[in-house]
């Protein structure tokens, strides 16, 4: 089996690792590449590491340049995909790596996005309860927001289990292509090295509604998040701190033992073994999630790590793992179960 | 006034950036410089930054070398402070950047540090209450933690006038220097590169006591705290995300006037103008902290983000704040306002 | 066609990413994992990023344990191989990462590494003239020192042509991983952020016999070679500028057709569209070698920039390639073609 | 005595050193502060380092705003300083950051910069021969390019005392801040980090004349420079490689003696002793230059290693020092010896 694939925002970050990922994949081909103002210029200009892409064209982003492939993959700024997924037929499975189709609720959108909801479709996700099943044979997904990712994993089974309060901390500190190719002052490279900063501080951030939605599901009640994200000086990786108050006593061998349970037949989330800890640098190009529990009995709180590279199971690769479900392909094919390290 | 100054542990981060902040301090002679292992070395060896103390030599860390200088500081492994101390007569201001003598409480040295308490001494953070006094003419100084200084410098107002509850969690990314000079794995540049991780969760890090030790003092009751250090590819920098609950309706207005009022005297503390984050690259090498403050609505928490340079303000600036103060010297000489960036 | 690999040194970065590489590759099963002093532990305490191996029991390195393998890497620290290797029988393939088999001439052994020179083997760079042959079904294989590869190839079409005089100064940047997983002062991420650094300078690094062994070879006289490494902030990747006085008036079309001409099927080199420069970030887990060349008009000098990882092309990519031509599989099974970026 | 300074470029990388460097100066009073498109900002915005200045209006940058100063300083991009400085009365001390007023030959800037020549000015690099007379009680300078500064000081006592032929290679790694604040995608954090690349490859950066420039005049002869800037993943620090054929069979113990008695009385020039070699790290913030020489043997030349902080001895901190010359005061007072490391 080999489906044509197109890429829409090839020339970005998301673009080029979603790339990565599908050149190696066995049951695909890789189709257009498209971009907004890189139209007309060779993809080796803006990805000079898909060797194998060098020469092949950037086209405009349009449905005309997108029609005819198996699988579209849109890696647009949010608020553009509704539209150009609106003229790709129901045949055409479309995978939307912005934000435009998360939310279940369209007033949350617009109060984090403005604009009117483009609608919300499967979340790729499949490690939550019950995602595997609606991303199953889907022709539409919704990738998760990198930092929600990394929360939803590290407090979910123990949310689910009743184990800490609905009521969670998030720090989680990301590395800096998880803000996209922007010129912005402080994204410059003498910026951000050796320098660490925190930004969308008191629930500015718009992946927060993502994690309040994710974590109330899986808790069957309103989880309230206070996220905060880091910016540290690294290309890629999120590493998730996320804490909660613990209910009653429960010792650390039952959380343990519960998130053993819980991801015991995920391909790509690890509970690391005890005394181990989660470094981004493991995760670096693989499709993994790596978590480590503890307990801290003087504060009485349940503290999970997590790390993940934010491009890969942050993105890229949820996009394609999404897609081996949408397909009816066996979901780990053609993912990355080892990081590129040091 | 020319005092003259030891520093034991002179081959060291905190000695090295404690040498530098001496070299331009307008009443001090550097004398005496001690180490363990590099003894008969020169410091050039060590410190190749430090030009002016190339040639030095370093001498071994004994109170014979210390003897006959009106400061000694001591920068070296806890648990080595006590007993040289000892040996150090009264009139000889005596400050130990280590743990030795920085927690009230007996029982809590030997349940974190073990072996026996060496005793309590002046808390060489002026910014606390009531603390600038103790400090001032003070003939031994225990210099804090570099993470309980952000943490406590980030809560303390709101703890003190109650604005939330006492019960915090902080999450705080350090650059590496923090470890010191110890030759482990983990610690390689090629580990560390690219790479975050967290360390001492579950409030296993050491400097959870003193966290608790300072909020408590000023929230006037055992304020719990959740204390996730994360580790950041950066040589420097604390980036300190502390939050708790909001008791009430407290308004950010109310906040940001206390913390204002808080600070408004204080010359190595700075609450941002609205609108600007802190970044630890702005601290580099200056004794300052930076902060704001946040309320994330959703979430009812105060959000307080705190950034200093671990050497400096966090270390040796703190250290020679502290020595000014015991000296009866402006508590501001020689400490440098300016970071060097970027 | 499934082959056993066994790998001595399983623990270090090379040792890591020779594993990683094998893991993708289509023909390997991973047999036994050796190393020295961690012999009883399990991987994925040394290398958390290889996931699938991380419950595999680190042995000991003897010939025991390699013993039964189709093929045997050693990463081990110069001067191991040549012993072990003598116990494996010649049905064995055996790859040394090291530096053993590498010199022609047993004086620059001496010279270079001191004791006994362990004997000379297939030299691992099939970019080089005549040495694909030499390595196709070869049962022993010296993989190159990682700068002598990029200076071989970004020199050699020139030296070959005679369009540069034997006389060639190599400046190559290098990051850290190139030092292994040893535990020195200068090697910890604090020292190594934010700095560089030049060492082996004048002709001390013992790359440089290898430098003007492979371009004396070509050139056919000797090529006197001044080089000097210089450490970088980065975990990976080695940039290579590489300079000779022109002879003639050869202009620089002329030297790109060269290039051009040289390159044409070698999968793993690339010289790039005028215009573009290499850069190290795009090889990071490739096997690849991105070339560049420039007239200095003025000075009278061709400049040919080459980028690579060390660990890949430069090392454990370059001992694949190596196996695969041994085995008489494709020359590219298995080996990847895109870096991971950024 | 004290000084009335105006700054113009006071938001980007060089006027941000200069300020951090003016604000520790005995002598120094910081007046107008000005800039192109951020006027009407205040500087905190800018230069969250300079705690004292934060609150600062920044200015258009006019010859009103800047008239009225004892000392302006013009951190502008070339072509900007000639109309400015014209404005400006004899009176009145100019201290040009920017390349306008470097090159003595106006063929050269046409060559190289295009346009009109603004004149030749005495420049700002004393350690060069009769340069330091030149300065003294000058009204007009011209701050050095940062590449030239490591360049000519590595060879310039081997190109005088005829050692080496006048053929040099340098190879100079630098950080990013050295390409200023402009927001292009190369500079981005995610490009920079975990990468190396050279550019300007073939003797296209500007600063090529000006190297060849000052070390003709120190050789007596024109000397051929092949330059080569390599980019590292560092915000500062510039590491110089400089090679060149030796001349007869001058041992590396002569040549020692002679940069040690060309050195000697150069407060901001060292050479290491034996076995040390320079680090950018040990520069940070500091207006030294470390130097270290070593022959190759087998190659025959001699090379030249140099580090400094392209911010501050390569353009703040010589502005400074040549303003200290300038208006008659010691040449190293305001002046930082140490650098700011780890």
């Amino acid at each position: 089996m080999t489906v044509k694939v197109a890429v829409a925002g090839a020339t970005g970050y998301a673009g080029g690792e979603l790339l990565r990922i599908l050149l190696a994949h066995p049951h695909v081909e890789v189709g257009a590449l498209t971009a907004a103002s890189s139209a007309g210029t060779v993809l080796g200009q803006h990805q000079p590491h898909l060797g194998p892409l060098a020469d092949r064209l950037v086209q405009d982003t349009t449905a005309d340049t997108l029609a005819g492939h198996d699988v579209v993959f849109l890696a647009l700024p949010h608020g553009h995909s509704g539209a150009i997924a609106a003229e790709l037929g129901e045949g055409t499975v479309v995978i939307d790596l912005g934000a435009d189709h998360r939310l279940t609720d369209s007033a949350d959108w617009q109060r984090w996005y403005g604009g009117e909801h483009a609608g919300t479709w499967p979340y790729g996700l499949p490690e939550l309860p019950g995602q595997r099943e609606q991303l199953t044979r889907a022709n539409r997904v919704a990738v998760p927001g990198c930092f929600p990712t990394g929360g939803s994993l590290a407090l979910g089974p123990a949310l689910a289990a009743g184990f800490v309060e609905p009521d969670v901390a998030v720090v989680a500190v990301t590395g800096t292509s998880g803000a996209g190719k922007s010129l912005k002052p402080h994204l410059l490279g003498a910026e951000v090295m050796g320098s660490a900063s925190a930004y969308g501080v008191g629930g500015a951030h718009r992946h927060t509604p993502e994690f309040v939605q994710n974590l109330s599901v899986i808790a069957g009640e309103r989880v309230a998040v206070s996220f905060t994200p880091v910016l540290a000086p690294m290309p890629r990786g999120i590493l998730t701190t996320a804490s909660a108050p613990l209910v009653g006593d429960t010792g650390v061998d039952t959380i343990r033992a519960a998130y053993e349970k819980a991801y015991a037949d995920e391909p790509f989330v690890t509970l690391l073994p005890e005394g181990a800890w989660p470094t981004t640098g493991a995760t670096v190009g693989s499709n993994r999630v790596l978590l480590q529990v503890a307990i801290d009995d003087d504060a009485r709180r349940l503290v999970v790590v997590a790390a993940l590279d934010n491009l890969t199971k942050g993105t890229a690769g949820a996009a394609v793992q999404s897609m081996n479900l949408a397909l009816g392909l066996p979901e780990t094919v053609g993912l990355p179960l080892t990081g590129v390290a040091p």
